[in-house]
């Protein structure tokens, strides 16, 4: 067998064996495989596709290609996970919510590159808040409130790490069975019991079309099957941001605003949906009791109270969030209907102003970002406000801002949130 | 534009702008394009294919990576090309072949990779021959006595070179626009006035069916018209060896005995009719004309010494080639008619025995190689003679010899070598 071999199989749209994928992923983590030929079959895989076994063979490789971290003590903990899009906050809200319904939420999460923002640097704005934590301590944590949000721990899932990089820089991002197996051997590799999964959809989701989401939802949960691990996938709107918010600290800022149930309504909603899966899954309970429970600990302040407990307890400062101050109100030139805002555009906008990262050793700028004053469907008068940017080095070109936006004479409604649910 | 835009164009099968590609070769050439990012793009390449304004386009680029040679002076100046094969000696026999009948052959040629030998590894098995040749003298001698061989000059198509070693590795080399755009941004920056393209197909070649060789042939002659240069094809049979002899003295010696009109009944053909079309377009007489001459030059032994002249100029001692003396006789086990012989397996098992290269660094041994007593079409007796292995320090699994030969009942036809003729 040798690597030339597994990517001609691969081009010539012929099924791989379990033993050819793992010679492929083994052999690339352990150098003998190069870049080069990784990322040509990352290509050959991105047109041809994989079969379902394929995935579930890949899948079960990078799982096994590193630590997996054993929460059985814990039992049940409940993850989440979100193919990810623009403003999307909801993990900082929705794990102490649920951990205030009495679940455990034991959250590794990422760092953002490009558009999409990651939960740790987003949670990084927070004044001296610590997400390097041991994984021992982070299993006591758990025990002890219910609720830890950390970054990496450990050497899991090396292989994903490795092949992730390559994909973001050889144009093999999007592919369902490449995501679904990176998604999936995570999620395995960090022990939970059931996963909820927020599958975004849109213009600035990396599924593009229902049916394509579809697909990657219908992928995951048979990939959990197989590892008897119940996942559920909703599938939801990125067409526009979600909530307001689009940087660090503001996103922080909204979400304790959720929290204190004074946040949009969009993101209230999706992390009332979300919450009340996980809450069910957690307790073995209906979907309509789990959601009873959420909605009331969002009123009671019980789920805020959890959120000022976890900062705590992970070293945060919460009265330490700075925004900018130098702020830039950008109004409408015109009057009408919101019909649509770019997500993927003002993703990149944010990007630029240094809320986000381009290369991975990129500073990101906590108190920068784009606050939107209006979303599908609402109307807007000539110069009222659009948004504002929180500017501080880098600023963008006030009209590209305004290009994000298409405002049309006719009524237009409000996009809708969640599209379908897969089990 | 950013590489990562122009992959995932390629891969959603559009097609790419002559700006793109421009952008893709060159940044590959100046470092900024990644060899991980180049394999991702000849992979998307090899599967979606390229139309043949891109193939046009892709050649021109290459063409223009580097130096292009200036043959005006010596007009007209014919090249010929292979698409390489088990056994294929042809240049050597060609080259001063169709200068003895008073036609230009300016002739660069490469090395060996893998089963398919190089010109150049061949001629250096000859005593001192000299292939490392600067181009001012190249053209003198071109001028002097009608003929050169040299390796490699100049920095000659440096994308090719690049893009080649690559595509060698990462399993996309089997593609035809890819393929015609190798071959013709070469000949073309060689400087020649018109070019005779042998098009190998079957089972030691690149391309396994006549319709892919015809598909190469048709676009290669309409690559040549894009750029006023005569482009004729010949689809010829590589189900088995050319010829008799396999490793680089073998082969040298097999040559000479071409020149003499002492050799192997298929080449000596093949290399007659190659040789016909070369000479009709360098004197611009017709096919039955030129043939006559090529058949005459033969026999009168004007090719063999123009060959002699040849080498002697290059500073090569004739009479110093040296074969191995350890030979061991492979005798059947069976006895009818031979229906195949695996051309590639046999040329694997050279480049075992030392005639061929795994990687650029491997020294080759001129000394090693096969000789077939038989092929396909003869009858073999049991214990009579199948073929001869001359070995030095590596030897090969008999039994694999063996398995290189299909032996049946029945009465087989001997293989048609020339299929079809493209111009």
């Amino acid at each position: 067998m040798t690597i030339i071999d597994i990517i001609t199989k691969k081009k010539n749209n012929q099924e791989l064996t379990y033993e050819e994928i793992k010679f492929a992923v083994l052999g690339y983590i352990n150098g003998k495989v190069k870049d080069y030929q990784m990322s040509a079959l990352l290509m050959a895989i991105t047109i041809n596709g994989m079969t379902e076994q394929e995935t579930f063979d890949l899948t079960e490789i990078m799982l096994h290609s590193g630590e997996i971290i054993d929460l059985k003590n814990l039992y049940p903990v409940i993850d989440k996970h979100s193919t990810g899009g623009v403003g999307d906050k909801t993990t900082m809200i929705l794990a102490p919510l649920v951990a205030s319904c009495g679940v455990n939420v034991a959250k590794m999460s990422g760092r953002g590159l490009g558009f999409t923002g990651g939960t740790i640097d987003k949670l990084e704005s927070i004044g001296n808040f610590n997400t390097s934590i041991s994984i021992e301590n982070f299993k006591e944590q758990v025990k002890k409130i219910k609720v830890a949000i950390v970054g990496q721990m450990g050497n899991l899932v090396p292989a994903d790490k490795k092949i992730y990089a390559l994909r973001d820089v050889t144009g093999t991002v999007e592919s369902i069975p490449l995501i679904a197996s990176s998604i999936m051997s995570k999620k395995l590799a960090s022990g939970a019991d059931a996963i909820v999964i927020d599958v975004k959809v849109g213009n600035g989701a990396l599924m593009k079309t229902l049916k394509e989401a579809q697909d990657l939802a219908n992928l995951l949960v048979k990939i959990g099957k197989q590892h008897n691990k119940k996942v559920v996938c909703l599938i939801t709107d990125m067409d526009e941001p979600l909530g307001n918010a689009i940087g660090n600290s503001l996103e922080v800022i909204e979400s304790i605003n959720v929290l204190k149930g004074k946040g949009p309504q969009d993101i209230t909603e999706l992390v009332i949906k979300l919450a009340s899966y996980m809450v069910s899954l957690g307790k073995n309970i209906s979907l309509d009791e789990a959601e009873k429970q959420v909605i009331e600990n969002l009123k009671n302040g019980n789920a805020y109270h959890k959120f000022e407990e976890l900062i705590k307890y992970q070293n945060g400062n919460i009265n330490n969030i700075k925004i900018s101050d130098k702020v830039i109100t950008i109004k409408s030139k015109e009057e009408g209907y919101i019909a649509q805002i770019n997500a993927l555009e003002l993703g990149e906008l944010a990007r630029i102003l240094g809320a986000g990262r381009l290369n991975k050793e990129d500073e990101i700028d906590p108190k920068v970002g784009i606050i939107l004053n209006k979303k599908v469907g609402d109307y807007v008068k000539k110069d009222e406000e659009l948004l504002k940017i929180y500017i501080e080095e880098k600023t963008v070109d006030e009209q590209q801002l305004h290009d994000c936006f298409k405002i049309i004479k006719d009524k237009v409604d409000k996009n809708k949130l969640i599209k379908t649910i897969i089990n």
